[in-house]
Formats: structure tokens, sequence, C-alpha cells
């Protein structure tokens, strides 16, 4: 999933000021200090990314004040997403992330399962340091979740027929709960309120909107072309929706789409059904439904939360 | 590596008696539970293996009476050693495993990886019950170990110039940590007396027993043609020592070993040399001085320890 840290993010730059910024400094300087031992692990954590779960992580624990324990914490969420791109990027054959070589294509398919499953030890090996087994609790079933997520994604490939109770377990695992955990931990580590079905709502809500970005495109703004997830056999809800409107798609094998051509008239073929639509206004739903549910935390603290949900799916507007 | 619980282990269970049978039972039924949510899980953990790792746990808890929180921490040791199992068999295309077939050989690379971090995150998720910082440090540490072992080999694979230290740093990450760390998981879940030197010698002893093996054989005894490591490109402590007694080993380059036969009349001559004869001498003298130095611990345990160092090496004998 391809990410983008967008104006909102700065906003709560802004809001919550030196500190929030000291401590996303923090976690950079931490990752690079634990994969620092590996070479490999190394070049993952410097490829970068947005370090939107430490965000998370630092949001969700606003309220408190233990800065070492919310960077342990965010170091750790950010390690174990870290370890699954560099898997997905030896399942996906994927040459560049980032613009940057993979583990994968640089060192080969040995050392890149090696190094991620190293990056994901690490994790738990930080969050010790917090001395808090519900952090782990929170950790380690986020985890279980990402590596079900996967394996429901491949058993489901090329069957055009999931269902929606189905597609959104499976962002569930693959996705929200991760993000619920980076909330989670925010909140054990910084003695918060709970925040996990924010996060949850929230990363549900992303992958969706990614997922109906591989449908709308355009290339222009994913940098890649549209269609990928069917050539990749994935269904996700656009398609769900549209086989519904659609005999043509209802009838659909996705084994037939020979080439990226084709996938492209497919994506045409289920927005013009409206389903992308449909699907992004539930996501936004979702979005705007976990901002309304917030718990009671301070105004600074909400009007971060707020910003963080908009960050996260400003770039799908 | 191949494993074959034998008699000593026996002799284990005898001594140990029932209580110690119904924890192997126990943390049997506990596996099949965990892995049970997923179905290529569950295959792996069906397939069996002689739970080394588990007994270690036990017998280094044989002094308290905790029982859960004893097979909580056993199950976690073999959750992440089957991880390992899994990962492997996609680095090395291998079909089969214990004579059944393979994650990896039955649903692929993908499936597998996903199934081999799924066992992983369920070993802390099981942790997680026994709600004890210290033993997460001791799984996460040895998880990390584990990782890193398995990248120094790929790193110096097809080197022959491989150090003796070198070498045994990737015994101790690759193997030696997780035996130790299944022996203070041990004596932390069940209140026992710190074990974790004791585990880590008998663990470098076994890999160093199981690299001898390889050169040694025979067939008839490993199941496998002798010199699989040296074709793999893995240097190991017989060939390190016949290095420096044979100019023609010294000069030997790994790749130009073109098949079995070759590989054969490699391990000939290492043999020649005396080298796989001393580096089983050197380990079995490290299960000696690991039985010596046990700590303060009673009768039955001592013995029950020592009869685990003589299982561990028997089959080498």
């Amino acid at each position: 999933m391809s990410e983008a840290l967008t104006e909102p993010f700065d906003a709560i730059l802004e809001l919550a000021g030196a500190p929030l910024r000291e401590a996303m400094g923090s976690v950079e300087v931490r990752l690079r200090e634990i994969a620092g031992v590996e070479a490999h692990a190394l070049h993952t954590i410097d490829a970068g990314g947005k370090r939107l779960r430490p965000l998370f992580v630092f949001v969700a624990g606003l309220g408190g004040s233990a800065h070492a324990p919310l960077c342990r914490a965010a170091a750790a969420v950010e390690l174990i997403h870290s370890a699954t791109l560099v898997h997905d990027d030896v399942l996906d054959d994927a040459p560049l992330r980032r613009g940057r070589i993979t583990v994968y294509a640089a060192a080969g398919r040995s050392a890149a399962t090696a190094t991620g499953d190293l990056l994901f030890a690490s994790a738990f090996a930080e969050l010790v340091r917090n001395d808090d087994v519900a952090q782990f609790a929170a950790l380690s079933s986020a985890s279980s979740a990402l590596a079900r997520g996967e394996l429901m994604q491949r058993a489901d490939a090329w069957n055009a027929s999931v269902t929606l109770e189905r597609y959104l377990e499976r962002c569930e695992l693959k996705t929200a709960r991760l993000f619920a955990a980076a909330c989670e931990l925010g909140a054990l580590a910084g003695d918060g309120p709970p925040l996990g079905p924010f996060g949850r709502a929230v990363g549900l809500a992303f992958q969706i909107l990614d997922d109906v970005l591989d449908i709308t495109g355009p290339a222009e703004r994913t940098g890649k072309r549209r269609g990928a997830d069917l050539l990749d056999g994935t269904v996700t809800l656009p398609l769900i929706l549209a086989r519904e409107r659609s005999p043509e798609l209802a009838g659909l094998d996705l084994r037939e789409i020979d080439g990226p051509d084709e996938a492209d008239r497919i994506c045409e073929l289920i927005e013009a059904t409206g389903a992308a639509d449909q699907a992004r206004r539930q996501a936004l739903e979702l979005v705007a439904s976990s901002k309304r549910t917030l718990p009671d935390v301070s105004t600074t603290q909400r009007r971060a939360l707020e910003l963080l949900a908009d960050g996260l799916v400003e770039r799908f507007a």
C-alpha cells in the first residue's frame, strides 16, 4: 500500500507542536538503532515511509507524558509494519518500493524472508522495555491478525464471489487491526483513554479507499496502472458491489483478465456502475462516524485525532 | 535439522513420571488449539516433531508446580521453532518434511511465508497469558537471534574461509539461543533456578553434531546423502578444522562442487583429516561440561537434565 503524508498531518504537527515533532524524530533514530544490527534491516528502515502508525501511537498517547514508552511502542508498531512489507515484496516479486530496490531484489528471497523475521522479532524485543504485558497482548494479537489476513487473501484469490462480510474481515485483519493496536499502544503507553475502536475504523476506511484507488486510478496519482488487484486475483469492495449491478461483471472470471489493458477495461465497467463511488462513500462514512464517537479526550487531542482521520483519507478525496 | 527422540528421553519420562507425560500431552493439545485457527498452521503442527524444546521447558521447570504457565511457555517455544521450519522449507524449496508434504509444496510460497508469520505471532500471543515480561524478553531475544543467524548463514554462504568464531556465533544464534530460551522460560514459568547457560551449551553441541553428521553420514542413518551443507555453500566446523590440515581442502572453492558425488568425495577428505572426529569431541566436551556445571537443583531435576543432554547427543554417538 502506498502512502502519502498530506496536509492534515502537517496540521497535526502544528497543533501538537514541538513535542510531537521531537517524538517523530526520536522514533526515526530509534528505528535506525534497532535495525542497525543488520544491513538489510537498516536498508528497509532507511527506505522511509510516512510513519503513519507511529503518528497514531503518539496522537493516541497525547494525553500522557510518557515519552520513552510511547517512542518504543511507536517503533514496535512500525517494525511490524516494515516486516510485513519486506515479506510482501518477496511474495509479490517486487523490484522496487518507495523508489528503492527491495531487500528481495537486492539480496534474494532467503535474505528478505529472514530480514522480515528479524524486524518482526525486533518489534517484540523493543516492546519488552515498556514492561507492560497489555502492550504485548495488543501487538501480538495484531501480528497474528496480519498473518491471518494475508492467508485469507491468498485463500480467496481468483474467487470472484467473495462475500462482503469476508472482504471486510480481511480488511480488518490485514489493515485495521494494526492501526487499532497503534492506538491501543499509544493509550497504554501514554495513559490516555482507549482509542482502539477509532484506529480500527479509520484503518478499515484506509484499506477500502486504497482498494477504490486501485480501480479508479488515475495512474498519475497512484504511480501505478489501475487494476493491479484484479490482475492479482484480489477481489475488493468495488467489484463486490459492482457484481450486483452488472451481469457482465457478475459473470467475470478473474483468471481471464489477460493483461493491463483488459484490467483497465474492467475498472471502467466497475466505475460505470457507481460501485467505486459507493465504496468510497462507505469508507468516508466510517471515518466521519469514528470522529463523532471519540471518547472523552482533551480538545487538542480530539482535534489531532480528527486531523489524523482526515489525513488518512485526504489522498482519496 | 532432523530430530529423533532417543532412549534417554524415555528415561526422563520414566524418571519424572506421570506429571511430565501429562504436560507433554497438554502441550500437544494446546498446540493444536492454537494452530487450529488456520489449516496450514494446523498441518505444520500435525506433522509432529519430537518436541525437544517443550521437553527442555518442562525439565527446566521441574522444580516448580506451575503447570499451566509451563505448558504455555512450552507451546510458545515450539511455535517459534515451527515457524522457522516453515520458512526454512520456503527457502530450501523443500517438498517434504518429516515424511509429509510441506506447506510450501502444498500451498505455495505465499501461504507458507504467511503461515510462518502466523505461527511466530501466535507464540507471542500465547505467552501473553503468562503475564511475565521477563518471559517475553527471553522469547523475543531468541527470535531475533534466529533471524540474525539465518541472515549470517546466507551472508557467509560459499565463503570457505569463514572463521571458527563466526561459525560458533552462527550456531549460537541459529540453534543455541532457542534452547537457552526454552530453559529460561521453564525456570521463569516454573520458579526454578536459571538454566539458560545449560540450554545454550547443549544447543550449541546439538548444532555442531548435526553439522558433523552431514559430513560423516551414513545416509542410512540420516535419511539423506551426506554433504548437503557443502552443496548449499554452508561451511561448518569439520571443514573449518580440516582446512587447517589439508592443502586441497584449504584451496577448495565450494562453488566448484558440482554434485552429490563430488560432495561425497569432499566429505571423505574431511573425515580423513580427523576433523569430523575433533568436532564431535568438542561438542561432546561441551555437553559434559554443561552437566558438570549445573546449578543447585534437586537430584531428580539434575538427573533429568543430564538425561536431556545425553538424549540430545545420543543419535550422534
